[in-house]
């Protein structure tokens, strides 16, 4: 951790984005995973200030992905999502089954209902997930949604 | 979203992280805000590969952060864990009660199930999600878990 604030030192010193606005210039949020490889603003050709950035595992929507897309929209001016989730995705290669028997063994714990939210296809998640969002009550009808898959090999964006 | 494939081509052009792993390098996983200002590996001195990174509005403990430090930590090694909330956040400057009137007003949708987990104090928010993780059943009892400020004016980041 200390290495963290000595990285942090070295950035803000020479930090110049103090007068950037909490509200996205490009008035977009971008879904996507916690993985190591996606640095998100530089795969998209994004400035400090463009977008909002959401991540899980997995880069799914979940009851806090609706939880934050309705305060992207409603109070900072959010009129588009890129759901952006990739290839090698950790979700991809364990199961609810397992995941809940990890924690089982390794921490005495049940998670049963935990809903890990793990994926077997990429194409057809981010198709569902986008249509999630689309036909969400709490989010605008005419919010602009798409669908992406990042290839952690080439660092290239298709959309789906 | 066509300005998004654009940037991506040419962040792909010069890609050279194909080798990173999907465990990060630093066995780090960070919770922090969706906000526009947190360039995540650059505030951190991080390089691509080194942490997961888990966003939403606040950068609030909810279920599906713990879904996602579960797999982070089970099955791809993370044993830290950085919770980074900043200065200026959008979740300061509304309620639970005034969330739930835009949505209606704006949607016509009822949305008094949805815990919009906005913050009052962040001191006080960061020692208490800090000490959720800490308490949680289903993550390992020495697993490293730290609190901080980020300023948004400054580039600076503090513990807590």
């Amino acid at each position: 951790m200390d290495d963290l604030l000595a990285g942090n030192a070295r950035y803000a010193e020479q930090f110049n984005g103090g007068d950037l606005s909490a509200r996205p210039a490009r008035h977009l949020a971008v879904v996507t995973c916690m993985d190591t490889r996606l640095d998100v603003y530089a795969l998209l050709g994004l400035q400090l200030g463009d977008a909002h950035v959401i991540r899980n595992a997995g880069g799914r929507v979940t009851d806090d992905v609706l939880r934050s897309l309705i305060v992207s929209i409603e109070v900072l001016g959010t009129t588009a999502v890129a759901v952006i989730q990739h290839t090698d995705c950790g979700m991809t290669k364990t199961t609810e089954a397992g995941l809940r028997e990890l924690v089982r063994e390794r921490r005495g714990a049940d998670a049963r209902d935990v809903r890990f939210m793990t994926i077997d296809d990429h194409a057809e998640t981010i198709r569902a997930d986008v249509a999630s969002l689309r036909a969400s009550p709490f989010l605008p009808s005419d919010l602009d949604v798409r669908g992406f898959l990042f290839d952690v090999k080439t660092g290239q964006l298709a959309p789906i």
